[in-house]
């Protein structure tokens, strides 16, 4: 994992690009809109998606609403995919876009998992695989939908990139100053390290949060608990409160990775849980010593 | 459990405490300093604490530094238990408190645990037990210590007391109004009650947040995670980097709620992992969806 010298300093000259493309007018894509459009970056945005575009288009986060693959890429040069990490990698294997996408346009997305998109997109783009560069901005909410996006979402965030020897020099770095000029502090990785690392804080800790809301929301004091709890319960259990559907596909998308998190969480659960069973007060305390030392230096 | 009729009105005439006793000047005992000297409530405030009453003194938030039960007791009107809960109990027990506590003064504390702490005074006060009232103010923090303290920490927060039969009446209705008087909204329930609600939404949470953190801070990509993590890991993760030894003496006190918590918690992660491990897609989003249900609707 490398984090480019460039990284930290705004792109002083950043591209504007003509046509921008955006599959998913949802939070992060209707922010990817919103940012492009308030910095002056894209002279024309088009939106698809059934749920979300005719709404990101009345908010006057996009231009213009497209129904299909052809009119969305024609003439486009950049095409951002923020469609849920499934419909990314089917759009990509779709005929449509390798035969719609320019030779000169730059193609990225903004899921949570890279190891699956990376592969569709080598699999599915025939002449056109390097044309394409994975992103993910650390930039999630538990909000959703295009009333959710922020111009400002990328600001001061960390973004991470998955370049392969595939990809075009100028795409990465077409994309990368993009980012960078949405104020993203962007770095690079491996598809399959981002998605070790991202089972570990990011997709495992959703399927804890789910977890713990539905214990507690399914139990006999679900009224009360929800009367009468501290911001402790309402931090741990946030984002437990995102779409299920969404995070079910996630899950799913990067199951190895997460099924270890998952393992690993479970030993130190196990730990914990024993000393209390025990009432082992030293072992107690040395287990939970072992979150603490880590969360406590944030 | 019954929420007054009252419980929402600020208090018109608080009662002034000539002498408020304080042990624990830490976070939260520093706070009900703060707070009611701001609120001029207290002619003058003492406290009791080797590790924190000194700083608390030269933060102005108490008056005097007491070095033993009977100087902290002598003609103090209001005590206040804000020491961790095993501490607080060995207090009770203590001969010098039944001897030293005046026969009109109120007792309170401010533990996280109630059962143990009402049975302590039962057991303990002798012929004061009338005297004792258990509160719990929900207004916890991951941060210790009097520079942690906050004067309006209470302010607009649930506060749950405990009173028992054995209660005198007059101290369940002087120590409900200085909590009023603070901004708290009051209501009442059963020890038990407690013990088994706050198992769920508070002690249990922070077991599996320590075990979250510790998952990925004994692992091989801590000082990644630590770089790159989104506000979903800060958030589930953040009592996490609580005290550990407070938090070993707050399980153990409140264990069997506790278990019975943590395993009520690991029938929804059993029933998210193995719907992952199967691949199945409907099952996971309905395991998802049973948190979802209960944490979207915050």
């Amino acid at each position: 994992m490398t984090e480019p010298a460039a990284a930290k300093r705004p792109a002083e000259h950043p591209e504007v690009f003509d046509t921008v493309s955006i599959v998913g007018t949802g939070a992060l894509g209707g922010s990817v809109a919103g940012a492009l459009r308030a910095r002056g970056l894209a002279r024309r945005i088009r939106g698809l998606d059934p749920q979300h575009a005719h709404i990101a288009r009345d908010a006057g986060l996009i231009d213009e609403v497209c129904t299909g693959l052809p009119a969305l890429l024609a003439g486009a040069d950049l095409v951002v995919l923020a469609a849920p990490v499934s419909v990314n990698c089917a759009l990509v294997a779709e005929p449509a876009m390798r035969t719609g996408l320019g030779a000169q346009a730059c193609l990225t997305d903004v899921s949570s998992t890279k190891s699956s998109m990376v592969a569709a997109a080598l699999a599915g783009l025939g002449e056109r695989r390097g044309r394409f560069v994975a992103s993910h901005p650390i930039a999630g909410s538990d909000r959703s939908g295009p009333g959710a996006s922020r111009a400002d979402l990328f600001d001061g965030r960390a973004l991470l990139m998955c370049p392969t020897p595939e990809c075009d020099a100028d795409v990465v770095q077409r994309v990368e100053s993009m980012w960078r000029a949405l104020g993203a502090r962007v770095a690079h990785m491996s598809p399959q390290h981002h998605d070790l690392l991202f089972a570990e804080v990011s997709h495992w800790p959703h399927a804890v949060a789910f977890a713990l809301a539905a214990s507690i929301g399914e139990g006999p004091r679900a009224e009360d608990a929800r009367r009468y709890h501290g911001a402790g319960l309402r931090d741990t259990t946030r984002v437990g409160g995102s779409p299920a559907g969404l995070w079910a596909g996630i899950l799913l998308d990067n199951r190895e990775p997460v099924l270890a998190a998952a393992a690993a969480f479970r030993v130190e659960l196990d730990r914990i849980e024993s000393a209390l069973r025990d009432g082992d007060r030293d072992a107690l305390m040395q287990a939970l010593a072992r979150g603490e030392r880590w969360r406590s230096a944030f």
